[in-house]
């Protein structure tokens, strides 16, 4: 089998929430930003927009539109992830695009959160966003704080669980 | 910069439909499954279940459940995501679990795409699901039987078009 650096990237990242002084160079910025845009997508809508947002006041104000995010202002970087509609099928293609933003800052050491933007009208404010589109999700991103934790398939469901072999029963 | 393999297996990832005979180790399998089982999720409540689909005759039936699945029954392995719930945020996490599968298999050569499972009582009663639960998408997998397009972002909206700084407008 030929080395495959992406799969352990993608097991060994954890979501983190806590992150150093130091900042995210405009190089990786763009690979991660890079990296959510070429998620593929239904149909290949490419529903999402992303505002990147490096000014440290702009991500402490829109941590106050979530009602989880008071971690969020210690992100070097901040992307939101608009969507124009409420279809199922475009969050699920948010979640490919924010996975992918996710696991390739990781891939340089960058760790990352998604936060949830509870109050919408907020968000679309504080980010000029037009009528018709809203937040689906900011992810956080930094480097991380504190280590990981050493046994990684803690915080996991047992094998069995969660996964069935060609029918469930 | 470290080599971020990661990286360079995200942006060059191609939703793949058209698959050789080659069949997926169990091996290659359990790696993209756990890639899977690795995503972060939303509290880390762990939304999904999997159900891997190996035997092509029940791939060929869940085929039957999808408007545009077609192509399916080329793909040597499919991954059915389940949730019990339409909250969207777990749609979000469905997209962040198969994104991760869809990648890790990349990362090995192994090529997919996900496809809609439109008949929701189809999907259910073919894979036995519980009645709280439904199958969000499924994901085919096998090696892929045309090269990839040599412009990778020729299908991409402009950076532009994609990407605003700090504030929509």
């Amino acid at each position: 089998m030929p080395e495959n650096s992406a799969f352990k990237t993608i097991v060994s990242k954890r979501d983190t929430r806590s992150f150093t002084d130091q900042p995210i160079s405009e190089e990786t910025a763009r690979r991660i930003v890079q990296a959510g845009r070429m998620a593929g997508s239904s149909k290949n809508t490419q529903p999402c927009r992303f505002i990147v947002i490096d000014d440290p006041e702009q991500i402490a104000v829109i941590a106050t539109c979530g009602d989880f995010a008071g971690w969020l202002p210690t992100a070097k970087l901040a992307i939101a992830v608009a969507l124009t509609d409420v279809g199922t099928r475009q969050e699920f293609d948010a979640g490919r695009a924010a996975q992918n933003m996710m696991v390739a800052a990781w891939g340089e050491g960058v760790g990352s959160c998604p936060v949830s933007i509870h109050h919408v009208e907020c968000g679309r404010e504080k980010l000029g966003l037009p009528e018709d589109w809203r937040v689906c999700i900011v992810v956080g991103f930094g480097y991380r704080s504190k280590p990981p934790k050493s046994v990684p398939e803690a915080a996991r469901l047992p094998w069995d669980d969660y996964v069935k072999r060609n029918r469930w029963s």
